[in-house]
């Protein structure tokens, strides 16, 4: 059985943007290095070292399906219906965009409005035996205060922003115990992904 | 010749106090183990994983100095004149106190009354060839915007506090960027030292 996790690269003072919504430094390490990695969308390169570019092509390799919020959906124009990770895709929002607004449908894109606990359960049956991800703060945090996110993986980068969006801002029971985490080294990164304990 | 480096406990999402002032969640890497090490004031002992021991041994071994503010100073009542760690300790303060307020006049304690870089060049002299440890965020983040911190260092502890006192709260200059970490595994903290690049 999969997991649930939520993944952000994060600055080692606790920002997933600066304080102008920039990830420029955050970002840093998919192109700090010589391995070059496409992805599913044509669009999207990686350049990375070694031992990065292994790591994501083995946490990609276990996703089986993605949950985000809204924002980001369009933030992202949805990926032009083409997620870098090659995966099904669940957007938690409050209206379906219509026909018009979203034209990729037949894009793996499904639109859940019945809150957290429906979207993970749909991402869960999409994903199969593979790993559930959350790339979104919103919903990583509601499903953190739900008892629903098994794991928290952090790429921690070695920047101070100062300022700037926190990765949980609003914890609704707290503090949240973690387990000792799992540590992987990369370049303008170090890996982390610890299991919560409720 | 020593480095100039803070060093402090905090929290995944970046606090090294909680909301309360409390530190019992971040300072669990202290009294999470078997191996019990004596320090340099009798009332101190701690409880420590093999890995957490070995460090803390080997980090207290480089230290030759400490610099600290008047707030932990006051609070801790100057350690009864006798820090843990063992070693002089420059206390960055406005006013020295007088001899009826701090009455350990024998203790290896300096109070320099005339801002960060004196009191770090006194401490750089006290230490000889070993290194300066700041254990104040106040003043790691003077030492920070003067660029006279060569390393950060952070006992990373796997909670989230969600609100509380962060390590580096009010920038001068933002972003500061960081070398890639030393990563050491212990339990119940994952301790990261970082270069400060300028």
């Amino acid at each position: 059985m999969g997991r649930v996790f939520s993944n952000m690269s994060m600055s080692l003072d606790g920002f997933i943007e600066d304080a102008h919504g920039s990830v420029d430094q955050l970002f840093e390490w998919y192109t700090s290095g010589p391995v070059e990695t496409k992805t599913a969308n044509d669009g999207v390169t990686f350049n990375q070292s070694d031992e990065d570019a292994e790591l994501m092509e083995q946490v990609v390799a276990g996703i089986g399906a993605l949950v985000t919020g809204r924002t980001l959906f369009d933030l992202t124009q949805g990926w032009g219906g083409s997620h870098p990770v090659g995966v099904p895709v669940v957007v938690v929002t409050h209206n379906v965009p219509t026909a018009e607004e979203w034209p990729h449908q037949d894009a793996p894109f499904t639109f859940v409005t019945d809150g957290i606990e429906a979207a993970i359960a749909k991402a869960k049956e999409l994903a199969g035996d593979k790993d559930v991800v959350i790339a979104s703060t919103t919903i990583a945090q509601q499903a953190l205060d739900a008892q629903l996110l098994d794991m928290i993986s952090v790429d921690l980068v070695p920047y101070l922003l100062g300022s700037g969006k926190p990765y949980f801002a609003n914890l609704a029971n707290k503090p949240v115990r973690l387990e000792n985490p799992t540590i992987r080294k990369g370049n303008r990164a170090t890996h982390l992904t610890y299991e919560v304990r409720y």
